[in-house]
């Protein structure tokens, strides 16, 4: 315990906002983007948590944020709410128009968040859960920047493609699932390639479009989307609704305007909320119960809902707090007493 | 050619649409039916084609779906509308609510369609590309029978779950994909067992919840999802959202009320329908012009848009015909002679 420093989630999420206002953020910015840091690190997805803070300064730092950005929802009474981001980070706009989506989810049946000029680091699943908190169903997908082939394709078009969906479980923790429609994450290739490692087959294809197994050149080449073609196409529709259709960029525009995969990319979001007590109404069948019935079958036969990792890393950090490894305690500190001048 | 019967397009929907009246069909019915039929003959998917009719004509002997079923289209001026196809084919109930699902969605930016109590057979592609056709972005998906397990369990639990795609492209054919989320059809792995090959692996497992690579014992367990668990969450979230959240049968619900694969399973279906123009409306870029560069990217990188080889054979039926072999003539013939009698 002695190399450990333990922290409440509030603490930390206090700490991270206080890093990002000191680094230039508004107070409603440095917050939404603090939550979803301490979200990660609360439900331990070390890729989504303190790891994060850094990269986020890198872009701030480049200039490629909107420090104090305001976004601006318009809504017109149809069935699409939009966000203008105005070149922030996307969690702030996220907050701002989520109550509006839920709320006309439940009026409609069915209503889309459009989120417009953002920068985005986040996962996904804060966004979900964060509806299923009221009530609707979503279904939420975005471009990222341009390191994944189609399936066919020699060079990268499409972006990692991350695609969420959360279901709300009345008294207890909503169905979830996010992932990358890329087989692999680009981190674990790179984390491959530091130990040393080939990489299974179907991850990659060199610059020269080939298959490969040799991390080096997956780097230097793309990587390939989960599920052969079906995968390629899914993530080809992200790249359409969430990119394309919302008049903003998709993966390769997105690569072209940053220049670099190592900031955070700039782009929109597309979030679909659905009210399942709308959908049902006047059929037999309670939805949340006929849902309940589904997952213990699931769970029943042996196999996992998505999310439990994170659920019980998040029921550990709310009873015993969240231990930060010693250099991690002290690279936050690093961020808390020298801000951007901490990147060096 | 002598073994070869040519028909035309419109003659072969004709003689489909006598079947089904000659069967008990109403009219409108037999018309919605055969459009399909022959719509899969004529795009060389022969699983989708002429091949459906013994089975819907099965269906309908086993008392199984209504012959003369009149879908009710509900509308409360929502994002939401629904068709109640009282028993009957989904296809005559989705051909009287897609109108006023593409008119919704111009209207309130996006749209859904809930086709409720119909009996499925048919691939959802005709349906997207009838979206697209109005010029509105679609993505359906249903459940079907439970013939397939989740990553992880011992034993089926969802359908086949088709999810299709369609996104318009003015002055040419749609892009759309449509493709189980199995990661193989049950028809795929009986041809396997038939011809004495053995499966690729993780195509399926046995009847213990143990991988199999052997056709028969696949068949008396369970296919596995396409793309592992990121496809088996798909999935899980397609008999969710069109089978709980409509107030539907689920894939386990639709076998146990059927009792057998071998006829067309009773469920839903739901439809989204996104229009590209509001989506877009005072946002930079035209985003039909904007997919059609994507698309580009990817046929100039030597891969394939999803469908081509359906277009391919459409355009070959369009100018030569449809040619029915000797045997699959023959096969209508005796439908058109016998009606139900032909199924012996």
């Amino acid at each position: 315990m002695s190399d450990v420093e333990i922290v409440s989630i509030e603490t930390l999420g206090e700490r991270i906002a206080a890093v990002f206002r000191k680094a230039g953020l508004s107070p409603d910015q440095a917050r939404a983007v603090a939550r979803v840091i301490a979200a990660g690190e609360r439900d331990g997805c070390k890729s989504h948590g303190l790891y994060r803070i850094e990269g986020c300064l890198k872009t701030l730092a480049a200039g490629k944020v909107v420090a104090d950005a305001d976004p601006v929802v318009h809504d017109d009474g149809s069935a699409v709410i939009r966000v203008e981001a105005g070149g922030g980070f996307s969690c702030l706009a996220f907050e701002r128009g989520a109550p509006l989506l839920a709320e006309r989810a439940r009026s409609l049946g069915l209503a889309a968040l459009v989120i417009n000029d953002c920068t985005h680091f986040s996962a996904l699943w804060p966004e979900v859960e964060s509806l299923t908190d009221h009530g609707v169903a979503a279904l939420a997908m975005c471009p990222s920047y341009a390191t994944v082939a189609v399936t066919g394709g020699d060079r990268p078009l499409l972006g990692t493609n991350p695609l969420a969906f959360g279901w709300p479980r009345p008294g207890t923790a909503p169905y979830v699932f996010d992932f990358a429609t890329s087989v692999a994450a680009r981190g674990e290739i790179e984390l491959r390639r530091r130990a040393g490692e080939t990489l299974p087959e179907g991850w990659a294809i060199d610059a020269e479009g080939r298959p490969t197994t040799d991390p080096t050149e997956a780097l230097a080449g793309a990587m390939l989307p989960f599920g052969g073609h079906k995968g390629s196409a899914i993530s080809t529709m992200i790249e359409l609704l969430a990119g394309v259709m919302i008049g903003d960029l998709t993966s390769t525009g997105a690569l072209d305007r940053l220049g670099t995969t190592t900031l955070a990319p700039a782009h929109g979001e597309l979030i679909l909320a659905f009210s399942p007590e709308r959908f049902a109404a006047g059929r037999p069948g309670d939805p949340f119960a006929r849902a309940e019935a589904l997952f213990e079958a699931i769970v029943g036969q042996g196999a996992r809902l998505p999310s439990q990792r994170r659920y019980a890393a998040r029921a550990k950090a709310a009873k015993d707090g969240i231990a930060l490894t010693p250099a991690e305690a002290a690279q936050l500190r690093r961020f808390e007493t020298l801000g951007l001048a901490a990147l060096g």
